[in-house]
C-alpha cells in the first residue's frame, strides 16, 4: 500500500482501540481529506470549523463540506457530504447544519445501548458538536487522539515533501523580494506587503503568511510583526516569513543591512551563518534533537548570547508540529522529518540577527530546501 | 452608566438564568474584552482559541491571555490572567495551560454540591475546556448564550461606530487604489495584492481581508479570491474588500470597467447603483428588514435578473452579523445598527456587478460611512 496521510489514517483506526474517528481541525482536514479551507479571515461567523471527516470502523470514510466547496477527495473511498451553512432565505443553519449531517450519519452506524469509542481532536471539537452528538447518542464516548495524530504527521510522505519543497521555494521568494526591495525611507509595513505581493504573484492566489518583519532596535526583540517604523540606513532588518500554500506551510528567515553593514553585524551575520551551516550538517536519521539543540546553542551561546526561542520545529499543514528542536526533549531525527532550523542571536536594546532553512532528514543527511542564499 | 460593550455584558449576566459567563471566540474576545488577537494565520497550532473571558456573578471578571500578549482591559475591572502556552524548555503547554488557569480561577468559586450554570458560546467553546472543567466540577452546566450576543451586538455604541467609520475609510482606500491600478494585462491576484498594500500602508499595520476580486465572466460567479487570470480591455472588475482593523471589519464593493465601459454595462451599474441609493433612502428605524429586501429585490428584478445573497447584513467584530437584510426576517432597523448594503445582478456565464455601501442607522435615516463614489 502506497504510503499516503489518508493510509496512515486507515492505521491509526485499525491500531487504536476506537470505533470510529472524528477530526474537525484545518490541520487534519487538510492533511487526511485534502481540504484545507481558508484561514486569512477567521472562521466564517456561523461556522466555527471547515467541516469534519468521519470514519467508523468497516464504513466509507465521510467528509463533511460547505456546499459550494472545492473539493477533490484526497483518496477515492471518502464520500462526500456537502451541508449547507449558508442560504438568504431561512435563518443561518450554520455549525447546526453540520450537526444534523453528522448525527444524521452516526445513528444508524452506532449501536444504541452499547459504548462507542470515537476518536477526536478535543481541542479543535466545538463543544456544540460534542453536546449535540453525547444526547443523540448518550452511549457514545470520545477519547483524544490528538497525539497520535501529530506522531503520525511527523514523518512526511513523498508527496508531503513536494509540497513542503514548493511552499519553501515560495519564501524563497520572498527572501529576495525583501532584500530587492528594501530600503532606508520604506517602513516595515510597506516592505512586507511587497514582499507579499511577490510572494501572491509568484504563487497566483493569495497567500496566507505568518510573518516577523522587525527593523532596527526592533530586532533584539525576537519577533513581531511588521510595523510603521521607518527603515534607516545601517538598520538590521529581520525578515522571518512563513507562508501557506496548497495546505503546506513554508518557512524562511534572513536577516540583512540596509545599506553597508557595520563590521560587528558582518561578525554577528557569520557566527549564526556558521551556527546554521554546522547544525545543517549534523542533521542525520539517529541524531537526538536535544543533541542538535544543545550544538546550536553552545555556540551562540560561546559567542556571547544564548536565544529565547527553540533551535528548530517540523513543519508541514501546520506552522510548528513535531520534531520539535529544543532542549528536552527524547526525540531521535528519522527519515522523512522535515525541519526549520533557526538560531539567533539579540542583543536587548540593541539589536538581533536569525537566519532559518528548512531541512528534510534523508537516509544519511539533510537535503536543504532552502534555495535561498543568507546574505547580510 | 456608558453604554459600552462591557456594560451590556454586565447587564446580560444580571438579567440571565446563569451564575457565570465564560467567553471563547474571537469576536467575543475583541467585543467585551479589547483583544482581538491575530486571525490571518489561523490559530496557534498549540491554542485553538484566543483566550477567554470569565465572569461569575458577584466576581471580578477575570480574561485569560497568552503571556506577552499586547492587552489594555476594555475596563478597569477586568483582571488578566496570563497564561503560558509556548515555551521551549519542556512540552509544549499549549491550551491545557489556558484549562488549568480557568480551573484554579473557577474551582474556589462555584459549589461542590449544587448546579452552576455558565452561560457559554458551544460553537466557539472547545470540547476540551468543557470536558475538564465538567471532570473538575460535575455540577456544572453550559447554557448557549450565543443568540444574546448577537443580539446585544446588533446595535453598535458611539465608540464602536467610530472604529467601524475607521474600518470603512480603510475599504474606500483600497477602493480608489483599486480603480488606479487596475489595467489589462495585470492578473486578478496582482490587483488584489496592491489593494491589500494599500490599505497596510494606510493603516500602518497588517490587515486581515476577506475580498471577492472577479473579472470578466468571472463577475458572474457574484463572490470568489482573486485568482491569475489576467484581466482583459472591456472587462468587468469586481472588488468587494472587507478588511480588520483594530477588531471592527469594514465592508465597501464596486464594479468597474477596465478601459471605457460598453453601453451595456453603463446601463447595468446605473441600474444597481440606482437600487442601491433607493435602498439607503430607505434605511431609517422603524423598516422591517424584510420590506428593505424586498424593495432592492423588486428594483432588480424588474430590471431582469435577481441576485442569489442577501440585500445586506450587519459588521462589527464580525464580517457578517445582526441584523441580516434578508427576506423572511421579522427584525426592524434600530438606531446604532450598522448594515452593509449590496445589490448586484448576475447573468450566468457572462457578466456581474454588484455596488455596496455602509450606512449606519440614526435618529430619523441613515448615514452613509462610505465615502467612496463608486464609478464604473
Amino acid at each position: 500500500m502506497t504510503d499516503t496521510p489518508f493510509a496512515r489514517l486507515e492505521n491509526l483506526l485499525a491500531s487504536n482501540p476506537v470505533d470510529g474517528i472524528m477530526l474537525t481541525s484545518v490541520a487534519s482536514l487538510t492533511y487526511f481529506a485534502g481540504y484545507e479551507g481558508q484561514i486569512e479571515w477567521g472562521s466564517e461567523p456561523w461556522l466555527p470549523c471547515p467541516g469534519a471527516l468521519l470514519w467508523m470502523r468497516g464504513e466509507t470514510p465521510l467528509v463533511f463540506l460547505p456546499e459550494g466547496a472545492n473539493y477533490a477527495a484526497a483518496d477515492s473511498r471518502i464520500d462526500r457530504i456537502a451541508f449547507t451553512s449558508y442560504v438568504y432565505q431561512e435563518p443561518l443553519p450554520g455549525i447546526q447544519s453540520l450537526i444534523k449531517a453528522i448525527k444524521d450519519a452516526l445513528k444508524p452506524r452506532i449501536s444504541t445501548v452499547s459504548a462507542v469509542t470515537i476518536g477526536a481532536e478535543l481541542a479543535y471539537l466545538p463543544s456544540a458538536l460534542l453536546i449535540s452528538l453525547i444526547e443523540a447518542c448518550p452511549h457514545i464516548q470520545f477519547a483524544d487522539i490528538s497525539s497520535n495524530l501529530a506522531e503520525v504527521r511527523a514523518i512526511k510522505t513523498p508527496a508531503e515533501l513536494q509540497r513542503l519543497r514548493q511552499a519553501v521555494l515560495l519564501c524563497d521568494c520572498g527572501q529576495r523580494a525583501a532584500k530587492e526591495i528594501a530600503c532606508a525611507g520604506m517602513t516595515e509595513i510597506e516592505l512586507y506587503s511587497r514582499i507579499h505581493a511577490a510572494m501572491e504573484s509568484e504563487a497566483g492566489c493569495r497567500v496566507p503568511v505568518l510573518a516577523d518583519v522587525l527593523s532596527g532596535p526592533r530586532t533584539a526583540e525576537v519577533g513581531g510583526p511588521p510595523s510603521s517604523r521607518v527603515l534607516c540606513k545601517h538598520d538590521l532588518v529581520l525578515v522571518d516569513l512563513v507562508p501557506r500554500l496548497e495546505g503546506y506551510w513554508g518557512d524562511s528567515c534572513n536577516t540583512f543591512a540596509v545599506g553597508a553593514p557595520s563590521e560587528p553585524q558582518r561578525t554577528l551575520f557569520q557566527t549564526v551563518q556558521n551556527t546554521l551551516q554546522g547544525a545543517i550538517e549534523q542533521v542525520r536519521p539517529g541524531l537526538s534533537v536535544s543533541e542538535l539543540d544543545r550544538f546550536v546553542r553552545e555556540k551562540v551561546t560561546h559567542a556571547g548570547v544564548n536565544f529565547p526561542h527553540h533551535t528548530g520545529h517540523g513543519l508541514g499543514v501546520t506552522w510548528h508540529e513535531e520534531p520539535r528542536i529544543v532542549p528536552y526533549s527524547s526525540t531521535v531525527l528519522r527519515e522523512g522529518m522535515v525541519i526549520a532550523l533557526e538560531p539567533g542571536m539579540y542583543f536587548e536594546g540593541q539589536q538581533g540577527l536569525r537566519l532559518e532553512s528548512v531541512v528534510a532528514v534523508t537516509s544519511n543527511g539533510a537535503e536543504v530546501l532552502t534555495e535561498f542564499v543568507h546574505t547580510l
